[in-house]
């Protein structure tokens, strides 16, 4: 009767916006499928767990497209913006967000630093633990 | 006696020639494997579906490599062009080719804008149901 | 009793530090967690397999974050630098080193030019073979 919920893992390792809107639609589009999901967020991709980090992530500055153009845009469709879909994907329950420990060393970012959305820190033995058995994985 | 086919899943978001290389060589040999390819195009993917795409598909910029160069020597060495690739894939019937309706809405893209070989226009929770069973899944 | 040994495959394309930096992590992890992982390394990622590669692997120039400093970074928090971690990889026996057989030909690359923990030079429909009946999946 019961069955195993599917798992999609998701490794965020760029920080611009157009690699962020990706993830987080996926992931608030996942609890609907009843999926659990798994965003562990490394190297560039850490920034985006800074506070303010969503509210900034810029697009690629060699993509010659202006980032507020793009916001203007989602807003024009209605789309929700990047600190909108995070709330959707806690609200639901059914996402889990992870900060790379190693990254945090590199990069000397402190735990203070990191929006309270994070669910824990994460080296990349314990991410590997979890990624293994995902039924769907990407490296966005 | 007859078994599953295995299925794999590309998500296309880059729309350079370097990115769009891989993606049409996998999803080219797959079909010989007895393995069926699901390509979904989203943000700078989508731009390899507008008619003309493929032809204008460069290399990035900041790589310092000339993409006349690399067609002489694809040429050179006999590698089919992504036109080509794109046929292989739709004459072997075992590749289906995506839109993202989220990304056509974003970037204004118009239906008649996308060339023919074009299977359907999804959104995030459609591509993720197809997603979510495939052997084999890569962000490109 | 004895289970099959799960399988990781990451396809590496990008031969940038930062995005080595995670495939030698997650490699030279994996073992611990009785994990076989196959690397592909295929287009720039190629760079990363000559001789000196990994010693010249930099950073993305549109980053603005600078190499060196980032090497000694990793230095200061006792990180491995990319080639103690292929060296890991190899003395585990558990990571397999492959060459894109495509990228030789279209970036002129001899044989003689890779280092010698490449493992061998597969095409794109080996390499699937191999890709398909993975665990966990990741295009770099």
């Amino acid at each position: 009767m019961s069955e195993k919920k599917r798992k999609m893992v998701l490794m965020v390792h760029s920080g611009t916006m157009d690699k962020l809107i990706p993830v987080f639609l996926l992931a608030s589009t996942a609890p609907a499928l009843d999926v659990e999901t798994h965003l562990f967020f490394t190297f560039w991709g850490l920034n985006a767990l800074k506070k303010g980090g969503l509210e900034n992530a810029k697009l690629p500055e060699w993509m010659g497209l202006d980032t507020d153009m793009i916001k203007k845009r989602m807003e024009n469709i209605k789309a929700p913006t990047l600190q909108k879909l995070l709330q959707m994907c806690v609200e639901s329950g059914n996402v889990k967000i992870y900060a790379c420990s190693t990254t945090m060393e590199l990069m000397n970012i402190k735990k203070e630093e990191l929006i309270p959305e994070v669910d824990s820190i994460l080296g990349a033995a314990s991410f590997l633990d979890i990624a293994l058995d995902a039924d769907f994985s990407l490296f966005i």
